[in-house]
């Protein structure tokens, strides 16, 4: 770190850290002044400025002669309301200059981190990566000098065809192949079950790369109201599918949606599954944030409730291991062989090194143990996150909850314009994703989603502040 | 190798490499019975067993009282003819079928490896290249932690466009856009200069991935006469081109084309330049194979003659590097902006790794020395393997004669059908890539494609024997 952190800052950090994480709840007495002094041993003076500057942010409050306390969550915002009132009409998606925007500054190294959805280097595992690598340098030396040619590495088919399997749906590795990340998976799904001109319906909002992909194939997007809570709204699809032949296929992020966060509970996947094979409607999956659960077990696959084989699946280890590994995946049925002629005449595949690593790494099981630290990572990330958001935005900010990944979607108050900060707060060395990228109409314009990817710090509660100062201007 | 090749084969061998590479010219003697039986310790017996066998197989001939002496060309088989009378009408290509059986065949170990155009393993620099990858590993351990997003990394971008502007046209690195081998590079180009339902002119007969491609994206194929040695017919181009908006764009591949070998001489490459320029008909220009110059320096690029900006050339390390490495290029001029748009939507770029190795490894100027060592092989390669279908096909067999590459195209004598060489040439585990495979017509069916990437042995000598068996059946 260049500049270092005023002791008070790391002090306050902590203690918020401990909040975030439960070890100090809502209500519970925090160590006194004078105890955190010795323990800590800072003087007295930096433990009273960091419990000033929690109490400034909302996290603690000072009870008259008892000392300072955790406060509790009665001022805490609601999340926003389901998307919107209508199914949206099909239109060609266009967000290409904003995605072009955020993209720059996520790779610019100065600005705060809030716009793609990246997380921090330092989250994964590239040391244990790199210890592979090495293994496979020795022992396959000539991994580069032939093709991988589509599907892929075998044996990382087959390790990822037993990962896949655990989620619910049986996956037989033949039926694996390996992608160059998700986005080509979404891409040649797309491209194997439609044409151009064919309307897809997706949630509304929905990931950008989505809308542009959709825009880059020439295919229409019908967007569909999507509750932050419980996800795409079952009734509103039904409406739209009902006339046959209108949709072509769904594309759908069921498990921790970006940007909403939504998890659909399983009893609705198995009806979204079933809604759409009774349509003859193929559902492309996106499963990218799936195993990014803040507690418990993974969620299920749409594909896990899938009888008809109607649903094909896309996921990568761009969230999970790095996004600069370039590897994904996509389970795609029936569609197998028209998915692997179009892999072969668009990349053919994925690097070679990369895919015998990955299928080692998958092989000696250590993935289990590093997406628990991930997952720890990403809960306490968001929970910071939204807690200062609550703390400096404006009254009547509505934040998401997500129960798993690492973006958060805000909802700012009035007529505010999420365009307009996201220009001003680039201004102030800050990203950020302005809700207008994640849909093709008008409704989303007040929003905001912030990545969570990165460990948090003061530098982060500061460009929160900022936000929020901008946000009330 | 699993079977020990006979003394006299090996020998065989050794003298046929000295007649390909001209240490060894037509009309000379070569050694004595005795002398070659004493300088390479095997017995005169073997000495003559190899040498008969070389008279059968018309490489070199006894002289009564004189001994043996290399056989002139007389005997040469004369190259196919330009490919086709006329233009043929736009079609849509379908080959997907023929193209997964040779994949296939490709990637199964035991088939003697005639038909994907891939170089033996041996024949990359793996263990450089896996010094420089340890060196990334070792510098830049986090190499896979971060994006890098379209258009690549900035180093591999500068390397790239100094080589490439050593080849005549200035090539700005702000215009180079990294991507996973050349077919996504290609790919992406054409997506950036037409939509679905435009034709592009191309080649005839051409290589079977482009064909896919454009049968991928909906295009059709507007397939002009080609010269196997020439190249392509600008006379029958500038027809097809006359009727304004008729042809979208043209992909051509004008130096060392696959599979015809042919190469475009310079003021043919500046006529068709401004040809196309004069109708606005962008070129996507196909450069796998220019820098695989079988002598002299590579041959310039066709974007080097272009002044209108209407060139897009696309490139890879796949034939020089390795193919498992998957990274291309592309330099796009004002398509820029969308082809990097197309390719955040598709795969977001190529592995970090490989990125970060191959900038290391051009900045190091051992890809030259590399180079060197690699067109030797070819041109040893290509002239073993041509030699040898002189020797066993049936007459009236013709032969390209490439002058860079590593594929060589032939036409059958009659009615032989390549399709059917194909398939009975797998049923004795020979690999060939059927003339079909190369067209929407039906022009090529006599014809097939043998790969040479692979150094010559007795087992390749042994295989073309047996395709000359099959073909003359």
């Amino acid at each position: 770190m260049k500049t270092a952190v005023p002791l008070y800052e790391a002090l306050a950090a902590e203690v918020e850290s401990q909040i975030a994480v439960g070890a100090l709840r809502p209500g519970e007495r925090i160590p006194s002044v004078r105890s955190a002094s010795r323990a800590r041993r800072v003087s007295v003076s930096t433990v009273l400025e960091a419990y000033m500057l929690l109490e400034r942010r909302g996290r603690i409050e000072a009870r008259p002669q008892s000392g300072f306390f955790v406060r509790g969550p009665h001022a805490e915002a609601p999340p926003p309301p389901r998307s919107a009132p209508s199914v949206a009409a099909p239109r060609t998606p266009r967000v290409r200059d904003l995605v072009g925007a955020v993209y720059a500054a996520a790779s610019a190294k100065d600005v705060v981190p809030f716009g793609a959805a990246c997380p921090g280097p330092a989250l994964f595992p590239s040391r244990q990566l790199n210890l592979v690598l090495r293994q496979v340098l020795r022992e396959e030396p000539n991994h580069s000098a032939v093709y991988t040619f589509s599907p892929g590495d075998p044996e990382l088919r087959h390790q990822l065809a037993r990962r896949l399997s655990a989620a619910g749906g049986v996956v037989d590795p033949e039926d694996v192949i390996v992608t160059v990340g998700a986005m080509e998976a979404l891409q040649l799904c797309l491209r194997a079950v439609a044409e151009p001109g064919d309307t897809i319906a997706i949630e509304s909002p929905t990931y950008f790369g989505i809308l542009e992909c959709l825009e880059g194939l020439g295919l229409k997007a019908l967007e569909v109201p999507t509750d932050p809570v419980t996800g795409i709204d079952l009734d509103a699809l039904a409406g739209a599918l009902r006339k046959r032949g209108s949709v072509k296929a769904g594309l759908f992020m069921p498990s921790f949606h970006n940007p909403l966060g939504a998890l659909v509970p399983d009893a609705r996947k198995r009806a979204l599954v079933e809604l759409c094979a009774s349509r003859g409607v193929p559902i492309i999956e996106d499963d990218v944030y799936r195993e990014l659960a803040h507690a418990g077990a993974p969620p299920r696959t749409l594909r896990s409730f899938d009888r008809a084989g109607n649903v094909l699946l896309c996921g990568s280890f761009s969230k999970s291991l790095g996004p600069g590994l370039r590897v994904g995946w996509a389970v795609t049925g029936r569609w197998r062989e028209r998915v692997r002629a179009l892999q072969l005449c668009s990349t053919l595949g994925a690097s070679a090194l990369q895919q015998r690593m990955l299928a080692r790494y998958l092989a000696r099981a250590s993935l289990e143990r590093h997406l628990r630290r991930l997952r720890r990572a990403f809960r306490d990330q968001v929970l910071r996150t939204t807690q200062a958001v609550q703390t400096w935005f404006p009254p009547g900010t509505r934040v998401s909850r997500p129960q798993g990944g690492f973006v958060v979607w805000i909802e700012l108050p009035g007529r505010r314009d999420g365009l307009e900060l996201h220009r001003r707060a680039l201004e102030h060395g800050i990203g950020i994703a302005p809700g207008a990228m994640f849909s093709t109409t008008n409704r989303f314009r007040s929003c905001i989603r912030l990545n969570c990817g990165h460990p948090w710090s003061p530098r982060l509660e500061q460009a929160i502040a900022t936000l929020g100062r901008l946000a009330r201007d």
